[in-house]
């Protein structure tokens, strides 16, 4: 079975994106191979030739790609629905027809599981998403020799972007000018209250694709990282990621963070968030282990340096009215949530209302470029099941990331 | 006379910030010397024991920087003169009292050229500030046997940091969330219209401290930069800055635009305008060359890529009219303007009400970090000066920055 070396970001696609790739056995200690013999056959072996895969995208076909992709694994067919309604809503899978869905193998669905009846024949599940929340449960994700991959690493860009964009706002006071803006003046001049990012640190709960690049960024403008992982990270080989990676973006040596810290105990969450930090970002999976993750306690430890919460994971790691006190009781210099619990928040949440918040409606994955890179993923990891190579973003059904 | 050899960002004085100090006679050809025979004179000789130097701020005196200078420069007396009065205006350099400016050779003034008559004896002048667009025509000033040196690259931190949030801020749509926000619902989802950094392309328009910082944080972001000089940079040694640097920021080596332009024609500013930028960084000095440099036909050039125009330099840059026109017109897609002509903007100038604008009342510079760098360049250079060694952020005086 071939090994990849470690080079950079490789340009390995016609479409031009690329990806890194360390060290597929980096992260899980081993990739779990594809259904039954495909994976471990020698590479001239295996064939897509009696393989169906069903992509379903808010988007019309992309027929360069599948022109592309065909053309690598003579036989495989290639369906392609749109599931967007006129009226911004989406197709159910189930309402797709019986000739959609018979024999597919591969899967790309967007967002939703299908119901498993539907999924018998499947053997490979490409998720367009970073994590597998909806999953866990589904038949055929308990089905360890089905294989799921995530979009992982598609998403780091522009969730970076935002976190970066929120603590930049925040700190200069974006949102107090926009409304001074509205009414024609300035407020009187003041001393500056700004404190810019060079002597800031900014710590990393989850580091991962996303939170690799809100550093690589954060470092770039003269801040300190720290970085959390659930597991050790004592030696530089361990602090190698081997998701999808867009060229010239993360962290994949894991060469940013000044210092690294690990666990999955509250009081190694706490040491963390103890360590005077400017701004925290939640970049990690919600499972039983992250759920509540910083609740009253925590953001008591916060207040020692008023830092600043960043989650852009899943609403549930935050204990919703926890944050309004700490933002109310101004322990904490302000926070941003992509995330909520629930979504879309009611309108009569208290939340809306508490004071220095920037709420999105869970859209900091958007980004013109996000099909294309899931497309590439895909692209990669169908060349690599037809060659009988590891696939990369392979999701461990322990970890369930 | 010393000549610093090419270090990266060194750790110079004790305050724990530095500089990066590449080659001092790189931007204007030939440091300018200090006074007379100071600067001639071999290192062992010079001393400031006859020196008065006056340092008038906004904030009560440094003691510990003071003893510590004190100490390296036996007999220079220091004074130090907090000009900020209760009520937050300030007090004028010419109430200061004949005690304060008697004999006064180094100053260190905060914004507002004092009376020539007061500055005499003055031999050195350290401004705060990265441009000298107060004092041309200023007799102190136009009498080339006293040395300026500028705050140069103080400000480049925390400046690229507000380009970089206006520029995100647009991109994601931050403003519109927060006005969505206000009403406890968000509007009805639609498809992504968010274009990420990735493919994105960053022009800027002077390559000087400030616009290599945001070149560092776009490249970070997996920008492409396009870098523009008055003067041609065709070697990788005149690509080099000398400037005052922040560890850790910047650009000094000149190695991340992909693409150099110059010129100081308008023929070749609209050739730069031209290279399909996805957002053009105004960071040059304001000049009788660059004094409306964009205008109806730049907008018009802009347009093919609807770039987004961000303005930290000076007010009269842009004309102001023709801005709004863009906007208005969605040439452009969006602006962000820390300056604005005149300053502050009258309450009833149409430029409130033109779309996709950020204006800010001139504070991009604002930072808690400002005063030690500034302390760190003036103690610099009173080193050097004591040395008899060539100083660093000195003003061309053809050129004014």
């Amino acid at each position: 079975m071939a090994r990849m070396s470690k080079p950079s970001c490789l340009i390995t696609t016609p479409s031009s994106l690329g990806l890194h790739f360390p060290n597929p056995t980096e992260k899980t200690g081993a990739i779990p191979a594809a259904a039954g013999s495909t994976m471990s056959a020698p590479p001239e072996l295996p064939s897509m030739s009696n393989d169906v895969l069903l992509i379903f995208f808010f988007t019309e076909p992309n027929d360069e790609w599948i022109s592309r992709v065909k053309a690598k694994h003579p036989g495989l067919e290639i369906r392609w629905v749109n599931i967007l309604n006129p009226d911004h809503t989406f197709k159910k899978p189930e309402s797709l027809g019986d000739e959609v869905w018979k024999g597919v193998t591969l899967l790309c669905p967007f967002i939703q599981p299908p119901p498993a009846e539907l999924l018998s024949t499947v053997r490979f599940v490409q998720l367009p998403s970073a994590g597998v929340d909806r999953w866990p449960g589904h038949p055929t994700y308990e089905n360890e020799k089905v294989v799921f991959c995530s979009g992982n690493g598609a998403h780091a860009p522009q969730i970076a972007e935002w976190v970066i964009a929120s603590w930049l706002s925040h700190q200069h006071h974006f949102t107090r000018y926009a409304e001074q803006m509205k009414t024609g003046q300035w407020e009187p001049p003041t001393r500056s209250t700004v404190q810019d990012s060079t002597a800031a640190r900014m710590g990393v709960l989850g580091y991962g694709a996303i939170g690799r690049q809100c550093a690589r960024v954060a470092h770039a403008m003269g801040m300190e990282v720290y970085a959390y992982t659930r597991s050790e990270k004592a030696t530089p080989e361990k602090r190698l990621d081997d998701s999808y990676c867009v060229p010239g973006t993360g962290d994949p040596d894991g060469l940013v963070p000044s210092k690294w810290f690990h666990g999955a105990s509250k009081d190694a969450i706490n040491n963390f968030l103890a360590q005077d930090l400017d701004i925290v970002v939640l970049s990690l999976p919600l499972t039983k282990e992250t759920k509540g993750l910083l609740s009253h306690e925590q953001f008591e430890i916060l207040s020692k340096k008023k830092t600043f919460v960043c989650n852009i994971a899943r609403g549930g790691h935050l204990d919703q009215t926890a944050l309004i006190q700490a933002l109310e009781s101004g322990k904490i210099r302000g926070a941003a949530l992509d995330v909520t619990d629930p979504e879309p928040l009611p309108s009569d949440h208290a939340l809306w209302k508490a004071p220095n918040l920037l709420i999105t409606p869970h859209v900091s994955w958007q980004t013109q470029s996000l099909m294309p890179r899931i497309l590439d993923i895909l692209e990669l990891n169908l060349d690599r099941l037809g060659a009988g190579q590891p696939l990369i973003n392979v999701v461990n059904r322990q970890l369930h990331y």
